[in-house]
């Protein structure tokens, strides 16, 4: 039986999704409540990494398992089993050739920044902090830009061995309440650190360091000059992960 | 010259507000700031304790010092030597006669839960965990009774040797956004675990296990019976505190 978990994770205290030899992951803690719960060594495969220190609320993995366990009774089966910062919202029974990455068709993310002099303690788990005044309406115009299919190159961190980098984002927009300005991204897929970069440009052209035109040309042509600095990982959310 | 600080923290690793022989406060960690900063040994009065786990985003505080530093730059300055999950919002001079605690006139309280059947682990830091369903129009109707001034006394923890139990409440109200309900309230002032009780009484009205006229009774009479439970410390953050 082939297992979909919806996965919700404050990633603060996590070196992200991936297991790796140093440091706690997620993948990790979830395999462990697999193992802990059906005995079965397993993986727990993620529809992509996130990055040390990033959050979900809609994480989507699948395992495969040969338990009896019912498969909406695993969701609270591996809570019992798992730290209070991980927690799987909903199990569900999927077809055999369902895959958590590869059947992915789109993923939504947010990234969260709040104005503000001082650092702001109830903000500042879950929102990058912007010390300066930012232009809210350009910030608005440029995250117009990105939608579309792009070669997105410039947006994607450097050391990456990916070779294709055209994604299609079909949603981008930025939003504000109180002093909570919120960047909602939608596409086929992201390059390596694409949707911390975006929101760095995002902020560059508020502060008046881009232009829109920067940043046009940066999609088109791929200029890393023309786009901002990766923002920090505490900002950002994996709010979905959609498949047909 | 007499320093009014306004501070916001986050209050999940703390013992609360008041200095005590067994964990760490706030104000121990704002008297050693001062102290780091000044030399002198001082105690930073507050509007009121907090709980263990209760959150501030407008507490007020008042210290006296011969230090010659502009009043407005020990925000900055006090930050500098505060963790970062306390931080001074802003630093003023007040008047010689101002007291945070004896001239305060007003507070403002947000008590928050969320809907849902499984821990939400990026909603528990700064509310409570509903797991069950409640009606939120019953909720509206019984956060309005708290209006006015009333014998609160049922609503007052088990242990507070507080005599005079009548405070007048401005405002309370309960609203949704998503699955977080969001109760505040606005009293001349509160006593001990009032809030979270009221909390409890408007959880266990929206799950019909009190009715409205319990609780209007519980709100004049002071049957502890006609009460709810106390919510836990971490969805409670004291909003502002307001002074003439």
């Amino acid at each position: 039986m082939k297992i979909k978990l919806t996965v919700e994770y404050d990633g603060t205290e996590y070196c992200g999704w991936q297991i790796q030899p140093n440091g706690i992951t997620v993948q990790e803690r979830l395999n462990q409540a697999v193992k802990a719960i059906t005995g079965e060594d397993v993986t727990v495969t993620g529809s992509g990494r996130t990055d040390s220190g990033v959050h979900a609320q809609g994480q989507v993995a699948h395992f495969e398992t040969a338990s009896k366990i019912p498969a909406e009774r695993f969701a609270p089966a591996l809570n019992s089993a798992l730290p209070s910062d991980v927690r799987v919202i909903k199990s569900e029974e999927v077809a055999g050739d369902f895959h958590a990455r590869f059947c992915a068709k789109k993923k939504t993310y947010c990234y969260k920044m709040y104005l503000s002099e001082t650092i702001r303690p109830l903000l500042d788990r879950y929102c990058a902090h912007l010390p300066y005044p930012v232009d809210l309406v350009s910030m608005k115009e440029c995250a117009k830009l990105f939608v579309g299919t792009h070669d997105f190159s410039a947006f994607m961190a450097s050391g990456s061995e990916v070779k294709d980098t055209v994604r299609t984002v079909y949603l981008s927009e930025v939003s504000c309440d109180s002093d909570v300005i919120s960047f909602t991204v939608c596409g086929n897929g992201f390059l390596y650190n694409m949707v911390r970069i975006m929101a760095g440009t995002l902020v560059a052209v508020g502060m008046g360091n881009l232009t829109l035109s920067d940043v046009a040309s940066a999609v088109e042509g791929g200029e890393r000059s023309k786009v901002g600095k990766t923002m920090p990982a505490r900002g950002l959310t994996l709010l979905s992960v959609d498949y047909d």
